[in-house]
């Protein structure tokens, strides 16, 4: 179990629905009729939740869905901007140090983190599809950007330093300047998309997918997922150095010596996290 | 206006056309009979006018164009080749550094540039194009990173930083190393190009694009293109920290404040850049 | 001649075939029957070569292959895993280690470095492909990162590092993590592929492209990969710089001159490297 003292774990989530199925967590938000708009308190929950996820011990990886139409419309012009545009430079900095906060804990997180996404992904949910490690996205998905619509920076929660790294520097520029709509086939020869599926297909794509990641080694995937995020940031001969020490490290684990044992046995090696 | 003090603006650049109409400032390379060459005078006159525009207060947008049936061919082999070879190693030092000093302006210039493209964009010219923020590219319209074609390094200008980034290394190291040319429809493919037209419609598309920007929320666009630019440079957490305080900035502005007297007024934003 | 004193060049390369035929360096993995696997030996070989290389003053470009159906299946299951998992630490760290001095010497050579790939590059494979200057690639030509299949990290041997840079960060996350296999039409859109040829072309292709790297302007080639290479690791404003002095020194060899005079005369250049 991981390392965990006298801080107690959250008991409920109120701003969205959460549950733990056989190592899968799945992370729904759930206020469809307007389009699972982002709100104060389910960043703040957001935020949380990703810092308590790995000291759980039951959870391998993390499913994010949206509820009926849409995956996420970001921040609600009411809910949200209403308030912001009343608050003074420490209240403003505190929310959007906030809102960072969930983005650099999706990347930093050990676990695998999946977007399911139909319909719209837009503002804040649209970068919140970026930094998941995998997206899933059905014919209806589609992303805006659409930052610089509502007169602000395009380089929202990470978004200048996520996008560029993901599809290139030029469309970067293009979709968080123009802030644009891009559908799913379009996303997907950008490189955006993990995979493209039916509308129809997406639950069982989430599933299948989150079950291997659940199922598989389960420190390999983490470390997979750490390296590719701390490489973006490391020259090439620290970043040989690190993933020499990680690869040593991972060869004397059980899920090594296990691949070992089941190829020489001829049958799927059980996977155990150690 | 912006901060200037003695230093007077230069009444006429004489190498290139240029004009400024309604936020639009439009550079016109106007030697089409040699397909619009780059020469020591132009090359100075681009890096003094890149650090002119955002102080003269009149423009939003910075379009690039050539005159006739090409973009740029770069450096003239008589006008410029024929005189470096003849140099010494402080003149050659200066050039270099100038023509860098070019790029660097354009990818700091709080300004979105704009280069529509018909015809050869070779070798100083490809470099150009692809420092600016847009790429609006004809079917007429192709690459040419030639710089080994004449026995020096495809690294000229901040070509090995800025293409790896935008193509991504592998076919970066192709086009650099080669110096082949590469069509309109391979460079839309590679994410080198921002929109793909019909030849006959450069210009309209270039007005549409140009027009957009300078009427939008400019202070949002100049800190989309700086984040995009720096965050290039920043580690992860860097970056999101320059987000969030930029963010909160701009959620002080009027333009974000317009935004939502629009939307809850259901009409159009007037923006105003501040 | 490059600078070399005492220590001898090596006189045989004992666990690949080696051959230097006009400025073409040419390595085959020459154990078909197994898929061409990495040993303990083949990696050492490649190492101190890679370091040997540019110190002979007759090769110009390195030619890497797999002998019949495969390129590189990685290393061996029975004679690399079976080893490791019975090593301790100091040697598992001087095993990765190794193995990533492969790859930074790849990187690092100032000879470009052109894969021809048919078949599966897997594992270490895969990874060698990728670190290469160029991979061209025939129809039959798959790419398989599957360490975490092994229970290992994706990030082996640089590949967290590399790929994002080559195929964006979505597609390196799924590509790593997952460690499917992606076969050449699908890498080709990925942008992990210089050129894709018919199975029964690879040959050509890999002599015409070789012939072209060998016969061309030496230092230009050399300093175009340092600067791709380099420059991943630079921000801009030091980038700029590095180029211009690059430039600026390239600008006062004999082939610049020379394809200037060859210009002027109307002939192809002569290359010398010099």
């Amino acid at each position: 179990m991981p390392f965990r003292a006298s801080a107690p774990l959250t008991g409920e989530w109120e701003h969205f629905d959460f549950a733990v199925d056989d190592g899968v967590a799945t992370v729904r938000l759930n206020r469809p009729e307007k389009y699972n708009p982002l709100t104060f308190d389910s960043y703040a929950d957001l935020r949380d939740l990703l810092h308590e996820l790995p000291q759980r011990g039951d959870v391998r990886v993390l499913l994010i869905l949206g509820e009926g139409k849409a995956f996420c419309a970001g921040g609600d012009v009411n809910e949200i901007i209403g308030e912001l545009i009343r608050m003074d430079a420490r209240d403003l900095m505190a929310f959007t140090k906030m809102t960072g906060d969930v983005i650099k804990a999706m990347r930093e997180c050990p676990i695998p983190i999946v977007a399911g996404i139909q319909g719209v992904a837009a503002g804040a949910g649209a970068v919140v599809a970026l930094a998941s490690d995998f997206r899933i996205v059905s014919q209806s998905g589609r992303f805006a950007f659409l930052f610089t619509k509502v007169g602000l920076s395009g380089g929202d929660m990470g978004a200048a330093y996520l996008l560029p790294r993901v599809v290139g520097a030029g469309r970067a520029t293009q979709m968080l300047m123009l802030g644009d709509t891009v559908d799913a086939a379009t996303a997907e020869r950008y490189g955006l998309v993990s995979e493209l599926v039916a509308d129809d297909e997406l639950d069982e794509a989430c599933s299948r997918l989150t079950r291997r990641l659940a199922d598989g080694p389960t420190l390999a995937y983490a470390q997979t997922k750490s390296l590719v995020t701390r490489e973006m940031d490391m020259p090439l001969g620290a970043a040989m150095e690190l993933d020499a020490m990680t690869q040593a490290l991972l060869m004397t684990t059980h899920d090594h010596a296990e691949f070992h044992a089941a190829f020489t046995e001829k049958r799927d090696p059980r996977w155990t996290g150690r």
